[in-house]
């Protein structure tokens, strides 16, 4: 493989390279000791057969597992582009310095005792960052295991997965990067034994300097790389990612803490701060990365990597299930159901069923899924000639071909006419074998070789299809403004910073707004508030409700009045004529009367905006006083187009309430969307850490627009009270 | 094992023992032909070593594998239990007759060209079951693969599985069986791989005779059965499960068919009619049964079901993860939440963290998740103190240990450590090992032999564990009516028959009664109806609105008029003053006028009861306008208990709206569990086939109770349309 060759430098050298294809190596601490881990690297590096370099470091020179040592890095006389330190914490920066100063661009400092130990290990760790950027040196780690390059043989590593008697490395073209080390040394494990091959491991634990999403993009750039795996409990630079997935390159990964307590532990483990759940979804979904929730689920979407590039541009959605047992194919259909999001079971066409009649006995079953008996599996030519009338109907994306207890020359046929077909046609098959390994011990590489993931049970062969239809997926919806999609729009640090300020320019939104300002500044960036005014005396009341439409609200504004309706605050269905004296009555509670008009009743929406650790999202769900009842809400990292938040309803139960339920008109659905729209724009005159809430909007029927009841702005650091407009329509 | 052992006829022979202990087996339609599926069980009973009678019958007499064949079962000189038929499927019944004439009390008919061929083949199955019951021999499948005896070596079954060079029968207290043959054998296959003793096996393929549920509670009769797996695509008997699950013999089962699509195949694939995946779930939980997605999972839970026992009438709830992986303990505790409807992470106590802060470093953490780090672990010593601290800690009813490559003698270390403090504590303990199997090839085994069952991933772990939770849940909780609690009420059949009758008698609800009449009967019943009646004149609707509360709402009741208030038939808000004039109104549409009590806007929930092919159900959940849109029902078979109802409203989203949301009081829960529990007491006197449906039960504040608004009652046969009465609140 091109990766494994060490390059005669005409192409420029990636700056991480080295931690899978370097040309020579220092171990830093390095101790001839059995079992000691400063001699496992050392030992590893030449049972996997590293073709390079191996410059054990120790200070009295004595030789390490057969090798000279050195007692520095500089006295070694050949060129080395890595060192591993695994020196006490105290000594490392030293060891990094030492390294910089022999010309070495990357060191991987395995050592702990920094940021996972507490502050003093935090003082440490940012002093050694500071020293690495001073010099110009890359950091992977502290607290690491190490990482390997499969097809150089170079376990620069002392995981103890690599002492096992029977481990083989198997080289592959996925990369695999894991903020955890014992987790993801056993992920690889299991990788390895599935046959699983993975060309690059990085274990990037404290992640002082190198991040897991840069070595990510890094490995994207190696010739060979299909795809990449990773593990991480903290995400960050995932517009790198974004890139990957634009190019072509699939990547999945791992991200833990997806649970209040699972966050709580995961910021306890490394010190990052947690994005919340959702959020992690949307960065990692706009960065076109498919997130799993187990080890074994990770490696399965690995299997299917591969077939990304066969059906590029095409469409993975319709699944037509072949099997010789009902109860298998009754399993996958149920898993297509459960993945709807992704794939939904094929219809097959009349041409498709008619010739499967003619191929398939009457015990079987011909309608999707298609059930050919043991009798056509047994006549290779039968059941080759039933894979090519499904595997050529239009209307088949993929297939999923699901047997048991296969076994023998059964596994060849099997093998032979999937793969056959495979190739004539084009579309990716998923092989499920549910049954022992023993049974047929080359089954598996068999069929990986034909392209033919396999997967033991039909719950994970469609689990990972569907991955494989959310990579393709994304392959094709790049946005016009780049390939990334992911930079957010310029955000303007303002009132943020300015306490008591106003906040933002003349017009735009900011802080100190009573309840009317904020409207009329929404208003202003075109967002739909109700009509009104403040009405300042009783005649100007009575006009204003004229204005309003002959039907008003009238509400007192009292800063600090928080719950008006409960005080009096809100009077419903003002007429011209009690106008005057309902103006009276508000006025008396001390503040200034708004006159509104009367919304009717419609769906009510809630869309916002808010600043998270990944970046300014929006947001759009059931609002109104079902809010935290059915708790749906979609959201996004900006920026959004109108088919981002068109897919945000859809994803909520917004679209069934806003198309009419029991016999209620449908909603104005574009209105809402436009009001989405506006608010995303809006953000970018936001300053940073607003949030912005408007709950509810109130959909009104097809045509009549959508309302802003209640509008609520909160800022950093100012305390802001939120505006509280009671639902109008409630009438309490 | 002693369900191994012929028994010598003291005990009662269970009538379903042959399948798995049979004394001598005759196999009709013998082939001496290698590889013929008539040589394949003969040669398996030698393989695996069985020790009773082997019997091949075939008309010309010839040996077959060796042994020699006899014309006929009567020729047969020694006593046989079991005859397995393999001929065309047109001789079988003439096989079975000949079985029964010889005294052989089971058959197992392998044979296929049954119900699963279609109509002519459902035809011959009839006949078939009608031999079987007329001569007094129990029939297993037809179109199955056998069954097995694991103690016994009894493999009377053709499943390529038993081919294999290095197939082994591992025995074990778990039976299994499974509706499927090819999935079931590659089940089974996978079982034995990982180790996992199954003591007993039995594929019942079209189940024409004997059902799974059947041989599942025969099995639970073996001596050393200690749970039972099952896959199953349609259910029945599932009364015989409740009473396994109550004598403490755990039951999961993998129902195939959740979706619409996997239940239309299972369907197609069974001829069994499918019953909403909803009731399936509501019949499996009352029968005690775990339910599963994966055949993976399946086992899995098999896995755990030895602890069972031991942890009898204590908690499953809380539980303390302990680590060497940081990441492995965030995985973990993100899968308890994840399932904290049985699970969540257990508050160790302030001396359990005290004692903790002693052993564990700096950098591990001992909030729970407890990550002791890798140098606790390397001190056998300081790891039992750890684990015993939390182990001992009253607040912990659990734990799961998750480590990665764990290798040579941390294993053993680690499996000292745990099983010291599992027996010593008492405390269930899942092993978590995330690397490959061969880095400790033993480590399964040793846990298993520990009684320590260990899974792959944190995910799988867990999943195992909640289903531990669930297992002894409902071990503890046994109904006072008796050890099932399946048992529905007695369904008199009445209106159901007889087209356009009443149904029921006097006073009890029926066919073709009109909305007042209705309420009148569910009154009756001592369910909440609005108060309210027919009012006959001008001046009774004003008497009418004065009992009503002098603000009703009144209503024109004309046959056929389904949508009354788009035609003007409802009136709201009427008060003594309008009533007369409102009556004119209503009475001009040509029926009666019912006045009501105006009820206050409440919770709108719904009520129902309806028959499923598992048994009569009851319902309760969101209703209103949002009951599609929310699609968030509980429903359970009959009967249920205050406790089953309180469950079902905390199931649902409506135990947050009857709290009280976004500042509305509470309200009256005990209300609506009073309302379901009379629907519940209700459904005894209506027909079979009869559908209640109250939507919206308005649940009005705290004290004030609840109200039927809309009530519907479906009879079969009758097409009796709807009672539509129009939410009062909507004023539409």
């Amino acid at each position: 493989m091109e990766a494994g060759q060490v390059s005669s430098g005409v192409r420029e050298r990636p700056s991480l390279r080295p931690l899978w294809d370097a040309r020579g190596i220092a171990v830093v601490g390095a101790s001839d000791r059995p079992g000691a881990v400063g001699r496992l690297p050392i030992q590893f590096l030449q049972r996997y057969g590293y073709a390079g370099g191996i410059y054990p470091v120790r200070p009295d020179g004595a030789p390490v597992a057969g090798l000279t040592s050195y007692p520095s890095i500089g006295a070694v006389p050949e060129p080395v582009d890595l060192a591993m330190v695994m020196v006490a914490a105290d000594k490392v920066i030293g060891a990094v310095r030492e390294a910089a100063a022999a010309g070495v661009p990357v060191v991987i400092v395995c050592s702990s005792g920094f940021a996972e130990t507490g502050e003093v290990g935090q003082v440490l760790q940012e002093e050694l960052v500071a020293t690495a950027h001073e010099l110009g040196v890359r950091v992977l780690g502290p607290n690491c295991i190490g990482t390997v390059g499969t097809a150089t043989g170079q376990v620069s590593s002392f995981s103890p997965l690599f002492s096992g008697a029977s481990t083989q490395l198997v080289p592959g073209g996925l990369g695999f990067v894991s903020q955890s080390g014992a987790l993801g040394y056993g992920a690889v494990s299991l990788a390895f034994e599935r046959g699983l091959g993975l060309g690059w491991v990085v274990n990037t634990g404290n992640e002082a300097d190198i991040g897991a999403t840069e070595v990510m993009a890094a490995l994207a750039e190696e010739p060979g790389c299909t795809g990449i795996l990773g593990y991480a409990e903290s995400l960050g630079g995932l517009d790198s990612l974004a890139a990957l997935a634009a190019r072509g390159i699939p990547v999945a990964m791992l991200k833990a803490g997806r649970s209040d307590a699972g966050a709580r532990a995961a910021a306890s483990h490394t010190g990052a701060l947690a994005a919340g759940d959702k959020v992690v979804d949307a960065a990692l979904r706009r960065a076109g990365v498919v997130r799993v929730d187990d080890i074994e689920e990770l490696l399965d979407v690995g299997e299917v990597m591969d077939l990304v590039p066969g059906v590029r541009g095409k469409t993975v959605r319709t699944v037509a299930i072949v099997t010789t047992s009902g109860g298998s194919g009754i399993l996958a259909a149920d898993a297509v159901e459960a993945h709807d999001r992704h794939l939904q079971l094929a219809t097959l066409s009349s041409e498709t069923l008619a010739a499967l009649d003619e191929i398939v006995p009457a015990y079987g079953a011909t309608a999707n899924p298609v059930d050919v008996t043991a009798s056509v599996m047994s006549n290779p030519d039968l059941f080759d000639q039933a894979l090519t009338a499904i595997a050529g109907d239009a209307g088949v994306d993929a297939i999923v071909a699901c047997f048991c207890v296969l076994a023998g020359k059964d596994v060849d046929d099997v093998v032979e006419a999937l793969a056959r077909v495979r190739a004539a046609s084009g579309v990716p098959v998923i092989v499920v074998r549910t049954g022992a390994d023993h049974l047929a011990p080359e089954a598996a590489a068999t069929m990986r070789a034909a392209g033919l993931p396999v997967f033991t049970t039909p719950v994970r062969g469609v689990r990972a299809l569907a991955a494989l239809a959310q990579m393709v997926e994304h392959g094709k919806r790049q946005r016009p403004d780049g390939p990334s999609g992911v930079a957010s729009p310029p955000v303007r640090c303002g009132g943020g910073d300015r306490p008591g300020g106003q906040g933002g320019p003349s017009g735009g939104v900011g802080a100190g707004m009573d309840e009317r300002e904020l409207k009329t500044a929404l208003a202003a960036a075109g967002l739909p508030v109700p009509v009104g005014r403040i009405a300042t005396d009783r005649d100007d009341a009575v006009t204003a409700v004229a204005e309003a439409g002959g039907r008003a609200v009238a509400k007192a504004v009292v800063p600090g009045l928080l719950h008006k309706s409960d005080a009096g605050g809100v009077v419903l269905n003002v007429t011209v004529e009690d106008a005057a004296e309902v103006f009276d009555r508000l006025a008396a509670l001390g503040g200034q009367v708004l006159v509104e008009e009367m919304v009717p009743g419609g769906v009510e929406a809630l869309v916002g905006s808010a600043d998270t650790p990944l970046g300014r999202i929006v947001s759009v769900g059931v609002g109104g006083i079902l809010t935290e009842v059915i708790a749906d809400v979609a959201l996004r990292l900006l920026p959004v187009d109108r088919a981002d938040v068109e897919e945000m309803i859809e994803e909520t139960r917004l679209s069934q309430l806003l198309a009419g339920v029991r016999g209620q008109a449908p909603a104005d659905h574009d209105a809402l969307v436009d009001t989405v729209l506006a608010v995303a724009e809006l953000t970018a005159t936001l300053p940073a850490g607003a949030e912005l809430d408007l709950n509810p909007v109130t959909v009104l029927a097809q045509g009549k627009g959508a309302r802003i009841l209640d509008a609520a702005l909160a800022l950093p650091q100012l305390e802001q009270p939120e505006h509280d407009i009671p639902d109008q329509i409630a009438g309490d």
